[in-house]
């Protein structure tokens, strides 16, 4: 079977500098199947391309090898790594980037990528994505063991997690990712429907360390200057232009509107403030 | 032979939408070839997809699948559908989005994507693209019968049709796409070219029911408060700056700017009406 | 072994210009691996197009076939080609956009693909991409011998060479490309570490015929109206917001600010005056 790579970065694709990482793969793993998980994390955002990646790799086959560089300290003494946790592995800089997707997977391995001998013969200071970091990941591709490209790391660096706790009563949240649509995701899951009415939140993030029974019909949510009453199952169930409360794709409280852009229209950031009385 | 399986959606790329549905698509069927149409639909625009898929599918290799989401009615009562029709497998919403290309397409089978062992375990109400939509093109990538995939559909939702017709001996019709390029393309369409000045028009759309002979040098073309004489045969053909009128590669009348964008500089926008004198 | 196809364009993703090339290719070739390099050069952009090729082709495998339609002049006289030189194939309008990659490399072929059992049944005269490069990059990467695509040519169209030279004691070089990051990336290159303090400099373009140590803190670099003092041997050895001069992963001299857009901060734009005094 072959194996499979997957790349989040912060590279966009309007240069050529994710597609000479896959040539640098390719070289390296002829048979493997590379997949774009995105490439438009803001610029040295390292807390987005976190969250992308814990919402996206659970979908992905055992065996697959994620190659996460969002690397604002490029060249200086953060240090290179690969983490085989779960059925995955994962390469990218110890900076924190891998750290929401490993909170939740039992680690297995975790290496320093100092064997040279797995890097590309000329290692730029201002590219590891290319030196460093796809040549790992195409060598896991190909089946060399993690142990072998370079020293055992004793920890990795954890990065600050989005907010979620209680405060006056109130559910205290952030805006943890807008996306394409506009639709705003808050840091507020994972909640599932367990009737028409209830739903059930485990806390991903934060202080709450319990499962809470939510009624979909009792909850306000204030996010800038907005106040929302209650959450629907499904876009369509607001009608189009309407400001409404739904739960998204991933489990999170999201805040859209029915065919439109929620943020634009709001006026939305990432880290805004949400705030839930339940 | 791997299966290709060619995704057109309105995603974008800067969210991991896109990349999610692959990694399902690869967990499903490891041996697909997953080619990306495009992911730049506006939000929502189903027209826009259909027109887009129309143009593209035959260019694709017997037994491709393609995977067409844009769906505004995600959660609602639209049903998800696949389709045998030609050469190919279409999976999609059944919203219209697919009625373009299959109307010039022999259908062979369609259904409805009821049966939930096709389906991934938990079934959001906000992402069928992920949940319904990629398991169904990966399985029938695989080789799984269509038939297995769910209960017979009697009939597709059919989407209005660009314009095209005659009216005061004026061919009336209307701009169907503007590319990144900035060219208009039209509704009129399609053309070919019988010799070097005479074209043979054969309606893809409207209402004319019969071929026409066209003089290219006798055709004045109407768009916002713009009229354009003749029909060249290439871009080049028009000098760098200036605005013509020419045959694009799918055979649609374009309006364009040899080397420059006639859509910013003509203020177009799809929809907007075209008329033409023959 | 898959023979690789990578492809650069001005085409954007936004249409499916692309993803049809793809299904033209994955038809006649349907084990070949497709890589983007980039489809984000500027429209029309020969020059931009081919700095691109020349910094990416390196880190592909041998036998890669570069698809690269940057092609203002479709369907002009101007002649589609394919080339053979070093470990690769060139596929592409003989406009230039070849011509920065092909200066370092030993040619042993070059035809003109004017062969028309390797188009496409039908050839549109304003999309060679899908009709006619599209088809002769797949039919190499499944083997077709070059010669079979059609006539030998004796010589190909070279292009003006980004500046790089000098004038009164100063290099003078100009900007040859702005990342996404907003680094400016020089003419001037390539330079390699000679040590803490000390780089070679071998230039690749200009009238300078012979290599260069450059002392890393005598430097003195003029860009638009900024000037900057010192090489720095990574982007964080800036502070966060500085301005700073640093040598980029593909070996051009570029100036940078630690996590910030440098071009949009100084309004850099590509073709701007750069000067050095060593």
């Amino acid at each position: 079977m072959p194996a499979t790579v997957a790349l989040l970065t912060d590279f966009n694709t309007t240069d050529t500098y994710v597609g000479v990482m896959k040539g640098v793969i390719q070289t390296i793993c002829p048979a493997a199947q590379m997949i774009d998980l995105t490439h438009a994390i803001s610029p040295q955002n390292i807390r987005q391309g976190a969250f992308a990646l814990l919402n996206a790799y659970r979908y992905f086959p055992a065996g697959t090898v994620f190659l996460v560089v969002v690397d604002p300290g490029v060249g200086s003494l953060r240090r290179p790594v690969a983490v085989q946790a779960g059925d995955y592995f994962f390469v990218g800089p110890d900076n924190g980037v891998l750290s929401y997707a490993l909170a939740g997977l039992d680690i297995q391995a975790r290496v320093i990528l100092n064997n040279p001998n797995y890097h590309l013969n000329v290692v730029s200071q201002t590219f590891h994505g290319r030196d460093i970091f796809a040549p790992a990941a195409a060598h896991l591709a190909a089946g060399v063991p993690i142990s072998e490209l370079g020293e055992k790391s004793a920890q990795l660096v954890d990065f600050e997690l989005p907010e979620l706790g209680f405060e006056n009563d109130m559910l205290q949240a952030e805006v943890a990712h807008i996306d394409h649509f506009g639709n705003i995701i808050t840091s507020i899951g994972a909640l599932t429907w367990l009737d028409d009415q209830q739903l059930c939140l485990k806390p991903t993030f934060g202080s709450i360390d319990h499962s809470l029974v939510v009624d979909s019909k009792a909850v306000s949510v204030f996010v800038n200057e907005y106040r929302l009453e209650g959450i629907k199952q499904m876009y369509s169930a607001g009608n189009p232009g309407e400001m409404m409360v739904t739960v998204g794709s991933n489990g999170y409280l999201e805040i859209a509107i029915n065919q439109g852009n929620c943020a634009a229209r709001m006026g939305t950031l990432i880290g805004d403030s949400v705030r839930v009385a339940l």
